[in-house]
């Protein structure tokens, strides 16, 4: 599974931050679906500056197509 | 929370920069939750001109969002 | 072969996820053809935190484009 | 401040060019306000390839954004 | 020559790939204009995973405005 | 002067590139504006196959902006 619920559109913002950093994680472990593996390198990224500066902006790409997605969530 | 005050909204282009950094933050607050290896990190990256410019362009991406959800502002 | 069926459009976003991984793919592919050294390569970044991340940012990219292509498969 | 005017708007594409320039500046002043600190971090980035290029494509993101709300200074 | 062809329409997916492969490659050729320091170079990013990823993300931004161009070929 | 004509609409898509590599390197020129440092830096990067795809990508992200202020030149 890539996008839970197979869907882009939530209620809130904030759901769809929530959704734009569980759909980058995803794609992580579809490309390395080996657990031990995984955790050793979140480990990595966690703790280096430039790799949590780019799971940030990896989250900032995927929300903004979400947001889009919910035209913004305009009232 | 991941986007204070649940809404993309701002009043003005300078709130809506600030709260591109802010949610910018927020991503990386979550997904290092514990404060003092972040506040190690932040000493890194302050400090750091790749790193510092890391920062720059994912506020750049998460204000292309926020800029399209205020329809620029526009009066 | 560079985009598999020939089209953006699909049935759903799960969908649209796997047509992003696969196109990124598919570039890779194109550009380095030989199976052996791919296969190396992907070994090298299924175990390197920053190459995984920079999967992901380009699979974000392409989903962006995908997502547009059909309307954020809004009902 | 992040916004000088606290707008997006300009009058030609080159006044929008130096706001792009302008505002991607003051994201890294705000984020290392140490005068000192940014001036030697300024020697660096200047004199780096990667890193000049890196300040390149921040403005180029940010530039998108006003060029958008400028509606491209289209006639 | 930086666009084959002069415009960024074309009959296919495929086909907007393709050019968007192109295209990128055309502006690698116009900064270095040397065929001997090019080839160099590709023996270098056809072999190097995070070369290899970046050619992947930078076709994925040419190839979005390429679709856009098209209307995404939606029939 | 960061965008020459100051203007971003071209007659064609060659000359809307060619745009998008100028206005590219012009950020560069103001930031570094030492002719002697820039002419080192351009031997390093148009001999670094990262930095050559770093230029790539900028250009692509320029590219885009002009391309949608032309409507992509449909007829």
């Amino acid at each position: 599974m890539l996008i839970p619920g197979n869907s882009l559109i939530t209620a809130t913002p904030e759901e769809g931050r929530q959704l734009a950093m569980t759909i980058s994680r995803l794609v992580i472990k579809t490309t390395q679906p080996d657990d031990a593996v995984r955790s050793r390198l979140r480990d990595v990224y966690a703790n280096d500056a430039m790799a949590l500066l780019q799971v940030g902006q990896t989250v900032a790409i995927e929300f903004a197509t979400i947001a889009a997605a919910n035209n913004y969530w305009r009232k």
